[in-house]
This record gives structure tokens, C-alpha cells and sequence, in this order.
């Protein structure tokens, strides 16, 4: 899968996600791949970029409008996820709702 | 320091930037890091998040408005650096500018 979202021409909405691991990462990455998962089959998802490093991440998920970003947060699934998120996987995070203006791209010849 | 940009209330602006490395990454760290460097001294600057794992990154710098973007990305020492990233650093990137419009944060007790 490619690691770069495909995102459509702006406007839309990106929600900007950094977080810090702490050492009780048991059961993490499944979650984290099963909400990847679930996020997709969303309504209106445009896509989705991630990286971390040494237990410092960022992850973008790109989103028509806020309604659909709203959708999600609510979704059930990803509710209990947050939940877990907060009492045992984060040691921190910050989530930014943006709204993307401009987008440029570049590939190597 | 803080792995976290200590943004302010929103607001404000963030330019998402996603790239992948090519193969020739000789010189890319030493000018991330000097770039780094020099955009926290620009007018404005706001905060810096970064992460890469093998070799896909995600970096967000946060601005006041779009002329300090403006302003960074005209600054000659970056305008050398985008030339370098392009025709040596990068097989791809993508980068979004986005006003940001809710932070939401949390730290574990």
C-alpha cells in the first residue's frame, strides 16, 4: 500500500495526531492497525499517512469535511480505542483538526 | 526538548510535510537538522513535530499565518536546501498547508 494519501484537490480536512508511546505498548499495534482498517471503510475517507519514531508518532487522516471527521471520533470501535488509548498506550498526544488549503507534490524522475 | 510543538490556542497554521528518502541519503540529516535549526529562529515560528521510519517521514511546522510560510520558504538557506532535497534527498513528497482550527491535547497522570 502506498504510504502517501491520495488526496483530492483542497479544500479538506486533515486531523493531525502526535502521540507519545509509554512502556505499556502491549496490544498496541493491533489496535492501531485494526483502527487504520476501520478508519478506511469510513464514509468519505481520503486517506492516511503515518510514521513513528523511537515511541514519537504522527499520524494524518484526511477527511472531506468536519462532519465526517465528527462521524468517526464517535464511531463505537474507535471510542473504546481512544478510551484504551488514554488510560494505558499514550504517555501524551495532541490532535489538531485543520483544514487543508494547499498541496503540492513532488516525484522523482 | 519537547518532542510536542507547545502551539498556541488555534487559530494558526500547520505545513504538512510527508516525504519518502531515496537511496542516496548523504548529507540529509546534517541539512534537516540545520534547517530545523533556522526555521525556529524565523519570525513567527510557532513549533516543529517530526518522525520518520524506514525512510517515510512525517514533519509539521506551525505558523501564525500564511505570509511566515511564505516568508520560510523563500529564505534563501531553504530555497538551497528544497533544490538538494529535490534533485538528491527525496524519491517523493507532499506537502499540505492547513489552518488549524481545534487542538485537543492530553497527558497521563
Amino acid at each position: 500500500m502506498d504510504l502517501f494519501a491520495d488526496t483530492p484537490e483542497p479544500p479538506f480536512y486533515a486531523v493531525i495526531f502526535s502521540s507519545m508511546l509509554s512502556r505499556d505498548s502491549d496490544g498496541y499495534a493491533k489496535m492501531a492497525e485494526h483502527m487504520v482498517a476501520l478508519a478506511r471503510k469510513r464514509p468519505g475517507f481520503l486517506g492516511f499517512e503515518s510514521a513513528r519514531e523511537d515511541g514519537f508518532g504522527i499520524s494524518v487522516s484526511y477527511w472531506p469535511d468536519e462532519a465526517s471527521i465528527r462521524q468517526w471520533r464517535d464511531h463505537l470501535d474507535h471510542r473504546m480505542a481512544q478510551k484504551m488509548g488514554r488510560e494505558k498506550w499514550y504517555s501524551a498526544y495532541r490532535l489538531r483538526v485543520a483544514r487543508v488549503e494547499r498541496d503540492n507534490r513532488f516525484e522523482a524522475e
